[in-house]
């Protein structure tokens, strides 16, 4: 019961990166389908307020400016379709993207898969995610209303998501293994001129421990050689990000932490396959880079495609 | 009468990539400074619809679009200045920005002056520019209205501006100097199904002749090798682009086209010195790409003073 269609391009993944490549390649006049096997809009969904965004002077929610990029891209033919993937063959010209329920052909490939955030791999995390543990202060910060919560580690998104919190949480506490936040100072600035945010210096976590939800974490001090406890209702991990490439491990060259190396192209190492976004290397990983990486991953993929005309069939 | 005022970062050139530049150093707190010479918004703000900047799914304006990206520059604290520069002065945390009012002593410096169109270089060219000869249908389209006028080129931008002019001439000949178009496909294929279009294959204009205004044009076939009278009340020349780097040509690493030649973090080859947008070296200049070019570039600057911070006096 299986169907073949054809297109000039897939791509992969749903957030700011495959969306702008939606735009792009569909107002180019290729047939697109865009597959997404969550939510569309990708990571940033998950922030309430994006205010760096250039052209939204007024701050919009990751939510809401996915959204009308999904609807440009439909607007110029992009199809969506939101179904998980199980497989992609590469052969130029003729790769195969295989879902539960259908096979496609398509000329060219975008990956725009994203990533993810990493976890800290310590007791009690995963016993205690959706019960207290949360990547996502957006998603959960509204649950600790007047509780208090501890966000893990010192980046922008660490810090910016402990502002967030004190909207909601009576005390935050910024639990960060070195000395010094790694924020820009604007955020730093903000975070540390605020009375209910408490950064905790030079300190790991070692177990998050409750009962049914979580009631305390075991707090090790690296200076002093110290363990101690911190009673939270709830702890918010912000420690970096993993790239999404399981769908092309064996095939595209990765960097060493797995993110997908392309060219000023956004072409990978495989002849027509493109990547954009978070799960590329690159130096910052914002919504308006995700954007110009697919938007160049379509005009080159089109203008590639332009190229090898003559060898479609 | 000379005064001395000191920033962090001085970005110079007020269009995407400059604007998008100031939103992040001011956001990340870095005392933002933004020279403009014209208008704020840059050659953008000459195409009258922009329909694919990710984000905006109702078609805007570039005027529109760089508007809201300068309020929103400026209500993170960059400071824009409209005024000529007469000078850069590169010297380590120590550069000088000089006007015909003041100096700046500025730590970093990024450089998003842009590009403009090419010319023809043919007679009466020069002379009846402003009397039939444009370079922007957007700002004088309208004056075309009942008439008849050409475009110069086979691009994006020419096809493009060709169907725009359509709105007010009632005819619009492509004259292009291959057999074939270079823009992608979907505007190719509006531009040829449009009945007030006829495009002049292999083709270039010799000179453009008048008496007061513009009256016709000097035709010569490359491939009858024929030349031929074209009667048309104006002529818009959209063969490419030509970088803005008078300010920088002999200190900055340039291309063999004079674009700007930067790293992945828009970094130059002179240290603390950052490039975006159209002046760089890249494979796509649009309103998204110059975008995320401005936001790595003062990433990158920002982290860079940072690294450097002991070395400021």
């Amino acid at each position: 019961m299986e169907t073949i269609q054809d297109y000039d391009i897939a791509v992969i993944g749903g957030g700011p990166a495959g969306l702008a490549a939606g735009v792009y390649a569909s107002r180019g006049g290729l047939k697109t389908v865009l597959f997404e096997k969550a939510l569309i809009g990708g990571q940033i969904t998950t922030t309430a307020d994006v205010e760096n965004y250039p052209g939204f002077e007024e701050t919009l929610s990751g939510f809401d400016i996915t959204d009308k990029m999904k609807k440009q891209a439909e607007k110029f033919g992009t199809e969506i379709i939101q179904e998980n993937i199980r497989s992609l063959k590469f052969e130029k010209l003729n790769n195969t993207v295989e879902t539960a329920s259908a096979k496609y052909k398509v000329k060219a490939i975008i990956l725009a898969t994203g990533a993810n955030p990493s976890k800290l791999g310590i007791e009690g995390e995963e016993k205690y995610t959706g019960r207290g543990v949360s990547y996502c202060a957006t998603c959960d910060g509204a649950l600790y209303r007047g509780k208090t919560v501890a966000v893990v580690g010192g980046g922008d998104s660490a810090v910016e998501e402990a502002i967030f919190l004190t909207k909601f949480a009576k005390k935050v506490y910024i639990i960060h293994r070195r000395d010094k936040l790694r924020a820009v100072k604007l955020t730093q600035e903000r975070a540390l001129g605020n009375e209910k945010i408490e950064v905790v210096w030079d300190s790991v976590v070692k177990a998050i421990k409750g009962t049914e939800y979580v009631e305390k974490l075991e707090i090790y001090n690296k200076k002093t050689q110290k363990t101690s406890e911190l009673s939270v209702d709830g702890i918010f991990i912000y420690v970096g990000i993993i790239p999404n490439n399981e769908l092309v491990n064996s095939q595209i060259k990765l960097d060493e932490q797995g993110f997908i190396i392309t060219n000023a192209s956004m072409h990978t190492n495989i002849p027509g396959i493109y990547a954009a976004g978070d799960v590329v290397q690159k130096i910052l990983r914002q919504v308006v880079t995700a954007a110009a990486d697919g938007a160049i991953a379509a005009f080159s993929a089109e203008k590639w495609l332009e190229e090898n005309k003559d060898k479609q069939s």
